[in-house]
């Protein structure tokens, strides 16, 4: 293996049609990133023979370790053995060892073996096997001008361990390279690529990369080996510190997580009061394992007589200013603080369309109320997007808020306004 | 476009990290085959420019549908402009209804718009402009020798869309071809896949498929011309009635909104307590638009004084019995119900892990209560799988438990035990 790139491919025309989704390009991503090894391409062939020898050629000329996943089984339209033989410019040999494999498959399970399944024991005359421990079709691997490729039969169960047999005899020297997360919410994601624009480089030796999910900025930094490990320590502080305050961790436990550690810290006790959020914010806080110590529950206060009833807002204030305003908010906040005994309370009240919108509050218009010991806030934020999308923002902007308020920051969020 | 043969590249390098499961290559390949078009190749290539336009170039050659999804953010590792511009041999120029577009998004914000994300409104000369409702990156589409290319940006509800808007443009005459689901929660993939197995043979002019995600059994039954309409309703009402009383629907509704459809016709009210699902189940709930009309709100009763406090559960009933068991959750459902002052109330509490779990009441056991005018009742699941997915599982066995009893179905849920 010339450098540690990889080339993945998955066959099946089930992955083409849409019927099934391909998850192995993932997996086997992770699994190589581990030992330092970095996926150019993926592809995903269907059951067509000739394609998919034109696409291993590329991999193998590209000179670093190719990997194929299905297309082992007994069935005619199983011709990943056949298309190697193409790209090899090699005939297929029947495999003494993978014979007796497969036989002993089906003895093992009392049936007789179907005539077809004979052919699962072919593999490229240069090739090695690969024993399968979890089902009938093995695999095999070889080496062609500095390139080294595998194959793998397609169900995940058998296919994964015998990656790790196929790594072990193929790289037996790999070490894991150190990665770093940072995630930051309530900054856009070219704000935050501004602020670390000289880091994103691609000419640096250690780029750092930027993407975005459910409304969270995520950047990465990776080490090309295990001696990387300070640098890439150091990448993620100057990251974390050029995305303060809205950089949140850079670990997995996600921002309810955080917020979790921080109640423990300080022992405090958090409660809820949700509106247009229906439960969605005490989900998100009950997804931590262990969330009773700091979490004991609240409100969900969908219609009005809720909020009146259970939290004891006063029906005139929303007569006055409406369900959707600070002041009602603010009691909610209040409200389920004080009923609950708890040391903070969490509202959230807004419009997530896409009905209920109106001039003055748009759909999207959401107020977020903090009650604790130093007194109660709301803020008001404007959300694009749709129901789910508002709904979503609103939990992360409501613990966000909460991490702002313990560490005295008074910077605005995304999609906030004065209002 | 030559025939009805599509290329499909996903763009990002978190997709050959295996930091982000790659989507789109399923759900394109879905969209496409709902207008007779298949894909040939799915790619997924990294921030890569010189890759990426090689692999457009290969696409482009081959003479049908390239669609091209992600890199255009307004970073500079969002690469796909400039890879079509490569691989199309043209330059880039500015799109002044592109700009104007980007522009309006940030001012509709209150923001103003960042320098990089003028880049956005680039595209070939000779393409044509696809306008982006649900976000700052507009796309664009063109024709070269023979060949249609697309390009989408990633976020999936930006992109679906658009892809729709292209294909309108691209092939006006593309005529759907008919399709239905059928869902089911509460059976087994195996169970299910038994009792349709003569109609899921693959001999069969229309096959059935069925695939499995989020704990629901989906079927998927696909007419191959618009003349099949009649007979993939037929199909369909087989499935649904040979997965009855599990079924719940063919539409995209999802099981709250059935429940919600359920409650507008009969005109009742619900309310939520909710211990173990913490908010989850209030948060399903009003996911569907307008469930203000039939859903009140209701209780997180995390803490065991929150159930003996908001909800009336007599603190003897939980030392007696536990938090979980049967007395707990119907006392809970009852308590919100009377509380509230709604026609029924939803109960859960169980242990969802990972700590928690004892010998008698492992992970996973989790009571469910209904309260309604017939009366109160419990049952009793033991869920498999981790803290996320016993969580999800109990807030669908909740709905789908309302159901059963409108329909006055006896029929156990998977997963049900007799507690």
């Amino acid at each position: 293996m010339k450098d540690r790139k990889a080339w993945t491919v998955s066959v099946g025309d089930e992955l083409l049609t849409g019927e099934s989704l391909d998850t192995h390009g993932r997996s086997i991503a992770r699994r190589l990133a581990s030992i330092g090894v970095a996926v150019v391409a993926h592809a995903v062939v269907g059951d067509d023979r000739r394609r998919l020898a034109h696409t291993m050629r590329e991999a193998i000329e590209g000179g670093g370790l190719l990997i194929v996943t299905g297309g082992l089984g007994p069935t005619l339209d199983d011709v990943t053995r056949e298309a190697f033989a193409e790209a090899l410019g090699e005939p297929l040999e029947e495999d003494p060892v993978g014979l007796e494999h497969v036989e002993e498959w089906f003895r093992s399970t009392g049936r007789e073996m179907p005539p077809g399944n004979r052919r699962q024991a072919l593999r490229p005359r240069s090739s090695r096997l690969l024993h399968n421990a979890h089902g009938t079709a093995p695999g095999f691997w070889g080496t062609r001008s500095g390139a080294t490729y595998v194959a793998l039969p397609g169900p995940p169960r058998e296919m994964a361990p015998m990656l790790d047999l196929a790594l072990a005899e193929i790289m037996p020297e790999a070490s894991p390279r150190p990665t770093r997360l940072v995630r930051a919410f309530g900054i856009g994601e070219s704000t935050a690529a501004r602020r670390i624009e000289t880091l994103m480089e691609r000419t640096r030796r250690l780029p750092v990369a930027t993407t975005v999910s459910d409304s969270i900025v995520t950047a990465r930094i990776r080490g090309a080996s295990a001696d990387d490990e300070g640098e890439v320590a150091t990448l993620a502080k100057t990251v974390r510190e050029a995305w303060a305050p809205y950089a949140f961790d850079d670990g997995s436990l996600g921002l309810a997580g955080v917020v979790g550690e921080g109640c423990e810290a300080r022992g405090v006790r958090v409660s809820t009061a949700e509106s247009c959020t229906g439960g969605l914010l005490g989900g998100e806080l009950t997804a931590v394992p262990g969330s009773s110590v700091w979490y004991v529950g609240g409100v969900v206060a969908y219609e009005n007589e809720r909020k009146v009833e259970d939290l004891g807002v006063p029906a005139a204030l929303i007569d006055a200013a409406g369900a959707v305003s600070s002041d009602v908010a603010k009691s909610m906040a209040d409200g389920v603080r004080s009923r609950t005994g708890s040391d903070i309370g969490l509202s959230t009240t807004g419009i997530a369309g896409p009905g209920g919108g109106t001039e003055d509050k748009p759909v999207g218009t959401v107020w977020i109320g903090v009650s604790d010991a130093q007194g109660t806030v709301a803020r008001c934020f404007q959300f694009p997007g749709e129901r789910s999308l508002v709904r979503r923002r609103t939990v992360l902007a409501t613990l966000q808020i909460l991490r702002f308020r313990w560490d005295r920051v008074d910077a605005a969020l995304l999609w906030e306004i004065d209002a």
